[in-house]
């Protein structure tokens, strides 16, 4: 019977390229950044999108969206799936959207299959799942799951020194400027799905269709903050200086040493910023800002990589005569997916003829968050050589269907009692 | 009877704090970029201080602004002076302001001791003689001089992909879209002297007032374009990766190593500019921009430096798998200031009880294109640690005074006749 299910991908794709036209950088590049004006556009369109399929919206303080399609017994915790619609600089068209606008795709062909959900089944779109505007990724969800606390969210500042709460309100999300309402309580949700591109390459490489995701890798991210001294770069012989970008470039390449000398080939760590100033071809660098992002499925050897950067950062400051300041971003545990929730994403593909595995996610995901609400579990889907977050990011209209119908199979199975 | 020149150092002081204040950046930085609306308003303002010190203001087609004191014999080659007012990102007041305001305040003692010139005076204040803007410095110097092209200055393109015409354009130098009229012809200077901070250390570590600068030591400057391959940073391993910025990291350090390594200790190499993209902390950076500064006193050194970067950059290329592009930005050799007019500068400061050293000058100016015009000189006073382009940036009211007095008597002697 699941393999009947109406799900209709021209509609589908034909609502992922729409919503891609709503980007800063030009086709094929997707840029959406938390709360800018496509930020913005994007997420009133998703709004009508909600409206038109018949589900009830609402938003948070923090500008999560939730659309919910009633169940008969609306007082059982609902079923909800979701991710995020917002794209780093330069991105592509499926991260995140897929999560989104899919499980938009699977209630409108459970609906339409004439499925009447017992607990009700939920949308969730989390704001700020990408962590460019604030330095720190997932902050819907962190704030949803008391993994961040609203004193903690309201003391941020963005690279340019805007407060969240500043951005929220310019947004529209004027209301509850304390955050305290976002927290969810722990059992609102029966379940909690997120399908997703694999963002790595073993699915394309195996030739299978689904991956149900045991795990999440362990993410951390932090800054290096390093001063030095400025000076003409003509006037100031070298022997003297104090170039914060020479410090800089060593501590890059010490980043990558960390990574592959760990012992563990799952350790990746990526120095993703670096700004310095003045940043003028005449004039040696006095400053230099990185932030690095550091993962692993296992969390102690990414502390063994984690202390050799910062040892190599201390010695390498030391040795040129940097002040150097540092700073966490995030150092998440990683996230185990729920059994039983693993378990039916396999039987769901297999009914659909669909080859499967369990695998785990290098990348993080508002799922890591959510697992500490309720029980959760990703369903992958290939992208093309594993690309993500880059503007050839691809996965075909015949995989994202797939997902979809495992996505539509659990959640009926989930919502039918 | 120099020595009775009534130099007011108050009001010169003054209007170097007026113009200060005049900047992108907050005090004590000085940011004023080409045709910003900044520079746009400091040019205004000199205007007007040319025009209350009774002086004939004429600008060419790039911008170029002329103050002229008319001497009894207009027909005979004038005598120039002058310097810049753009800055660089977070600069000082001094560089380049000195020669300009200094050089007006050296006009007002003269006429005020009751100086009549012969020969007419003139002060320039040249356009760009910073590269923020389009990456090469001196353009309005080069202009004038012939060692830039109509042709060559209207296909440069800014970092913001600006043509020069443009922008040109915009600022109300609309005239003369060819630029042809802005090269001066060999004759049309008698002599150019430039006022100018040292921008490095030795005239304050020698007690001394006044530098004469016989020789400018050879720029050059080039980019380095990076093509990687970007991806997710979580879900990219590190043995597949194309890190364009751990490959501009290795070449940054190997810029330090070929300027150490050339045998010359005048040689220095800055990388100044740094930029990557995408620049998100969870993207595997895909592209950099490298530019980089290279000076010698001695062409042949500087050639094995650019030699040694070269051949690191491809090789570190090669190796991590990075498309690697060269664009040359300048290549000048150096410049052989006028030994009588040096001369005159030593026996004026001794007029004047000034103690002075012939020296080079590691910083390039407009001097060492208009010594392609005519003979030229550049007079240097000291700066605090040798300190230039930051906010710091500091030479006392005598100082300069003493510098001032300096430019006027030579002015006054080569106007006599």
């Amino acid at each position: 019977m699941t393999a009947t299910l109406p799900i209709q991908v021209a509609r589908l794709q034909a609502e992922i390229d729409e919503l891609a036209a709503i980007s800063q950088a030009p086709a094929p590049a997707v840029t959406r950044i938390l709360f800018s004006a496509e930020d913005q556009a994007a997420r009133a369109w998703l709004t009508d999108r909600f409206h038109a399929a018949g589900l009830r919206v609402r938003h948070d303080a923090v500008g999560n969206i939730f659309a919910r399609w009633e169940g008969t017994q609306p007082q059982l915790p609902a079923v909800a799936t979701g991710s995020h619609i917002d794209a780093i600089p330069h991105a592509g068209k499926f991260d995140g959207v897929i999560g989104v606008l899919g499980a938009l795709e699977a209630f409108r062909a459970l609906r339409e299959a004439g499925f009447q959900p017992v607990r009700s089944l939920e949308i969730v779109m989390f704001t700020a799942e990408e962590p460019t505007r604030f330095g720190l990724g997932c902050l819907g969800s962190r704030l949803l799951s008391g993994a961040l606390t609203p004193a903690q969210a309201l003391a941020m500042r963005s690279k340019q020194g805007e407060s969240l709460f500043e951005l929220k309100t310019q947004a529209g999300y004027a209301d509850d400027p304390d955050l305290t309402s976002v927290r969810l309580p722990q059992d609102v949700y029966r379940a909690f799905l997120e399908l997703h591109i694999e963002q790595g390459p073993l699915l394309e490489r195996e030739g299978l269709d689904i991956g149900a995701v045991e795990k999440i890798a362990a993410p951390s991210a932090f800054r290096f903050r390093l001063e030095g001294s400025g000076g003409h770069a003509g006037g100031t012989l070298m022997p003297g200086r104090r170039d914060a970008l020479l410090a800089a470039s060593e501590i890059v390449l010490a980043v990558e040493k960390a990574a592959l000398d760990s012992g563990c080939p799952d350790t990746v760590a990526t120095t993703g910023v670096l700004t310095i100033e003045p940043g003028a071809i005449n004039s040696i660098p006095c400053r230099a800002l990185l932030e690095i992002d550091l993962r692993d499925t296992d969390v102690k050897t990414r502390q063994k990589a984690f202390d050799a950067i910062q040892q190599a950062a201390a010695e390498i400051c030391a040795r040129r005569r940097i002040d150097l300041q540092f700073e966490s971003i995030n150092r998440d545990p990683p996230a185990i997916c729920d059994p039983e929730l693993v378990e039916l994403v396999l039987r769901e593909a297999e009914t659909n003829e669909l080859k499967a595995r369990r695998q785990i996610s290098r990348a993080y995901h508002d799922s890591l968050f959510m697992a500490l609400l309720c029980p959760t579990v990703m369903i992958f889907i290939p992208c093309r050589h594993g690309y993500s977050h880059r503007p050839d990011e691809f996965a075909s209209p015949e995989q994202i269907a797939a997902g979809v119908r495992v996505l539509a199979g659990v959640l009926r199975r989930l919502a039918e009692a």
